[in-house]
């Protein structure tokens, strides 16, 4: 059986309609089974300037109130979501949009107040298999956005990130998972001024001595925390790169290994 | 086994979160397989307003330009069905939102121009029962808000009545099905004043007696039109009342049949 490949597309290229096209083409072509993840881009912000809803951020996250959630929900899982289904499907990709809610895919909890109280955040609590591999054995490709729920009637904003992995270690009991970040940059850099500087390989050990020696620029360190933590809950094999690395174009990426 | 019940529900109890709550609470209690059809409400009025588009009616229906289409798919598709599916699931009753793009479930024409464009709007060319089937069987219930594609990467605005009935018959060849259609009146009347004077069973020849009487307001006409073609297309029964149709308490309805 092919491996199950969930791919995570970030919002630079869900802003831009050219990178869009160019991602879907070759992802809705890859074989075997597959799970799309996407962010959510700029569009929340500026509907909610077009709406007068203060955007309130706390240490790089947004704090989701009542208003904001609704946002989120309007943009991401009904324009973004939907818009890729359509292109999906007219590029024969059969696909159907999912929040965590839809199939009680992804359930959640609010994220507890401590010092800062994010609102309608949700963290992930389990990821419910069964729907998903009913739907990718009759060989439909499942498309998250980045919503969660509590199962008790309530939508929660969730990093699309995590739910990418939180997919990719849930459904690794049934599939051999590979989880694929796509972004702007060709992969982890070594240095963050050269495009070129990509570090093909690392493994755990790799991974603390270029930690140590402060390779990893502030974002990237717990976006590759959670990869290794991936690793480590049985993910086969994590691959951080550009979109060209769905499509087997002969560029550098980078990919990471226990 | 049980027949398939296709509810669709109207804008005015989506726009009431209170007679929603009294909705969906039965809704999620009907035994058998089932599918909900939901109406877009005011919301997208509203929002339109909020991001300075204007509104165009012709004849009573939306014209539908690519912001109006932006607009009506965060709305029916983001807001207002994720948020009928995380309170289905909140009472264990488990729901997967669909738009006709999703699974590929209902692909429509977009409306030819003759002396008017409406737009993004599409008229069903067909439904595709497979993935349907498999998630119904699966104890899974289908949401729909009230958009469909082209099939060609074109999402577009479509008569939730019609997306109902289109289901049904569409169904109809596995299923036995029942449409029920959930209104803020207690059933096709006699007269409009009289809230009371529910017609309870409408056949073929009633029906045409009670058009040349006039009887039937300006929009329930269309209505029961395409209600007697889902008939006459293999559905069951129809049935038009309002949330209490549901839980079947001790109240008056209209049926209809052939």
């Amino acid at each position: 059986m092919d491996a199950l490949k969930i791919v995570k597309v970030g919002g630079n290229i869900i802003d831009d309609p050219g990178a869009l096209e160019n991602f879907l083409g070759p992802f809705s072509q890859l074989q075997g089974p597959k799970i799309l993840v996407h962010g959510g881009g700029k569009s929340a912000t500026k509907l909610a300037q077009d709406m007068q809803v203060p955007v309130t951020m706390v240490a790089g996250r947004r704090v989701t109130d009542a208003a904001t959630l609704d946002i989120i929900t309007m943009v991401y899982a009904g324009k973004i979501n939907k818009q890729i289904i359509a292109k999906l499907q007219g590029k024969k990709c059969n696909a159907i949009g999912f929040t965590g809610a839809d199939g009680n895919t992804i359930c959640s909890d609010k994220r507890p107040v401590k010092t800062i109280d994010y609102g309608f955040v949700g963290d992930i609590k389990y990821v419910n298999s069964k729907v998903l591999g009913l739907l990718l054995e009759a060989g439909i490709t499942p498309v998250f956005c980045a919503i969660t729920h509590d199962n008790n009637g309530q939508l929660l904003n969730t990093n699309a990130d995590t739910i990418a992995s939180a997919l990719a270690v849930g459904l690794s009991e049934k599939y051999a998972t590979e989880l694929i970040y796509c972004f702007e940059k060709k992969g982890v850099l070594y240095s963050v001024d050269d495009e070129d500087s990509v570090i093909e390989t690392i493994n755990t050990e790799t991974y603390e001595t270029l930690k140590s020696q402060g390779v990893f620029a502030d974002g990237m360190l717990p976006k590759l925390s959670n990869c290794f933590d991936a690793l480590k809950a049985g993910v086969s094999k994590v691959i951080i790169g550009n979109s060209s690395v769905i499509s087997n174009k002969n560029q550098k990426f980078t990919t990471l290994s226990l």
